[in-house]
């Protein structure tokens, strides 16, 4: 069978088992919920024999450690991910929460919450999205089509087998839940152009996988997780203030989306402020790219390019930039960023009212690390992914990212005239 | 110049004149609204000459009289459209309305409704477009690039010209409203491709321009418009009823979105109804195309084929098809139809339940007509067009629908643990 054929089938089947679990209610889609985490921890020995398979097939083809170490599973890595499943139990039901008004024309309308249908996503080898993305779909109500990294495979069709089994003993279809078993690149490209059974396709992963799905999907998108991430500390800024917020955004987590990549530095300052950044850095084991016009105040700082200011690290290297302004910080941002997460450090209420104004970015911070991008630290309970998008679901994105609207309207025969 | 250049080039000038524009408060946006309806009272004699202008060109051209009638203009109409412009005026600020709340890390997160930034429509040669879609997208605080069919670009061009002094009178930069003056094919599809300067486009128009977007757009979309709608007569239904609604749905506006183009009937009632229904047709002059298991109930239908099923008429032309039960019936809307709006006809509340929960359409009907699926039946006050997919605007869209979400968060210099 060719690769599209086969990922058609797929999604022919998804799309014909999902009306049972778009109609489900939430003690139905919870129960399942609940059987997951059960079988996850009943089967821990089969999921961990499969991950192992994994783990040797990764190594025989010089997988970096790094991967590996997101690959690999362990009862304690198991018990989590099955916390993870219970703890989407105790959330408020998405679907929930209809509004209903009447018109002039004798009209009933409902404005139902429902599910989105059919959810497809695409991300790297980590087995713990599998499960993560399975019941983040059941929970909302949506079938789910999805397509882990190669390296991940056998782990992934293991916790497949959970989760189908658990869907199963509650009377729903196998098939609300699909994997992409075969793993050639093509089958990304399928899922992308094949129009009529994804309601919406969600990317996870780098920057090469999101750019690539932007630009060749036909299927309704929703793009996550780039961030080129800015602090700007402005005049007035409190510099002790600005040095802990540098370096909790750089370097308490940088390989995430939301960590800073480039600061910049107001003119007024930076002799000041400059110093002080490089100790920190220092300490930190981060890289400082400076341009031309701060080089001079760094002891060891390397020359950044145009291209270090378009770049998301996800490493120990911070770019720097003088600026003169507000403004000059606001067009630098809106050029480079990824409208992510952008953070200002001011004193000046009208400088920061100009910045949270004119930033075109999903969160904007004022005197705060870019880091609480994020759908626990905003008290969401559970987070899909952060959408760097405007359209339907913006920032961290919560079950009712995974929802739509239906309109159910009732009358005793109207027409209209 | 090249015509993608050209596009890139308004599409930066919309960009650059965008962020006056997105931070403007309510009543600057509604003392531009009031301006363009003066001027384009004040103005009508200008915009009368250049509509004359088109109208020749488009007679020269051989243009059907349908839609000279649609280019149109006249004292009249300029009137209704100004009229419509000074309503969006008393609508609320689709801005206003922010959620505020603090989490145990010290933020104080806003949520807040911004504007998208630019939208661009591509639409038909219909000149009272160009002012309405300017006119929302100013309400909502946008930006817009407006590509109008060839034929309206003299009408549109004076229209602009009101809109673009009006706003300029408001101390607001002239190019938050341009307007594609080159009418090359081409120009439509740098629109859909060129990224980074469009929030969201809007198509508003056919099902080839709808297509054409679907197919090839980079930049975010909004589909809007296709709607091959359904009514099905259950078997427990009111006759009588059912023929007023298929009447009305099919008849009282056969050009728009949410007309009825098929008739589902359950075997049941076949005899009964058909003959019913097929007088009522005759007398409106209503073609019916039968399928092969209800042909013979008919005097004078053509034979349907399975093209038929697929093809939204907008014309005297009702296809009919013979259904067993709700399920079957539910199973060819979902097939056949573009997730618009569909209509059950029934007094089984079971029936209803299930036809309302398993069918995939921003409107389902219960007892009554698909023509109701308008913005200002909904009580909407504007509408920007139909949308029929599911991300973000589903069903009649108002102002809302041109907003999205930015997070401020604040704090005393908190940093993530």
């Amino acid at each position: 069978m060719e690769i599209s054929e086969y990922i058609l089938s797929l999604e022919k089947r998804a799309k014909a088992a999902s009306a049972a679990l778009n109609c489900a209610s939430d003690a139905t889609r919870c129960a399942v919920l609940e059987k997951i985490a059960e079988a996850v921890e009943k089967e821990s020995a089969a999921i961990l024999r499969a991950n192992e398979k994994d783990l040797e097939n990764a190594a025989a083809n010089g997988v970096a450690p790094q991967m590996l170490d997101r690959l690999k599973l362990t009862e304690s890595r198991l018990g989590g991910m099955a916390d993870a499943v219970r703890a989407l139990i105790r959330l408020p039901d998405p679907t929930a929460g209809e509004k209903t008004w009447t018109t002039p024309a004798g009209l009933t309308i409902h404005e139902k919450k429902v599910p989105l249908g059919v959810v497809a996503m695409i991300y790297e080898a980590r087995p713990n999205v599998t499960l993560d993305a399975a019941a983040l779909c059941i929970k909302s109500g949506n079938a789910a089509v999805l397509r882990c990294g190669k390296e991940a495979i056998e782990t992934s069709a293991a916790l497949r087998d959970c989760i189908c089994n658990a869907l199963e003993s509650c009377g729903l279809p196998r098939d609300c839940v699909v994997l992409v078993e075969r793993t050639e690149r093509e089958g990304a490209n399928a899922l992308m152009t094949i129009r009529g059974y994804i309601d919406v396709l969600i990317p996870r992963g780098g920057k090469g996988l999101i750019q690539n799905v932007v630009e060749n999907a036909k299927v309704p998108v929703i793009e996550t997780g780039a961030g080129n991430c800015h602090v700007y500390i402005e005049k007035t800024a409190d510099l002790d203030m600005a040095r802990r917020i540098i370096e909790n955004a750089k370097v308490q987590r940088p390989s995430v989306c939301n960590a800073a990549e480039c600061l910049l530095c107001d003119r007024a300052i930076a002799k000041e402020f400059l110093p002080l950044l490089e100790a920190d850095m220092v300490r930190c084991g981060v890289e400082i790219r400076a341009d031309a016009n701060c080089i001079g105040l760094f002891q060891h700082a390397v020359p950044a390019t145009e291209e270090d200011f378009f770049t998301e690290y996800n490493d120990l290297i911070l770019s720097v930039k003088l600026v003169e302004t507000v403004d000059e910080a606001i067009e630098h941002i809106n050029l480079h960023g990824t409208k992510h997460s952008e953070a200002i450090v001011t004193r000046d209420g009208e400088a920061a009212k100009r910045f949270t104004e004119r930033i075109d970015a999903a969160a904007v911070y004022v005197n705060t690390s870019t880091r609480f991008t994020d759908g626990g630290e905003f008290g969401y309970g559970a987070e899909i992914g952060i959408s760097t998008q405007k359209l339907h679901a913006r920032g961290p994105m919560g079950l009712a990212a995974l929802t739509t609207v239906k309109y159910v309207v009732t009358s005793d025969g109207a027409v209209r005239k």
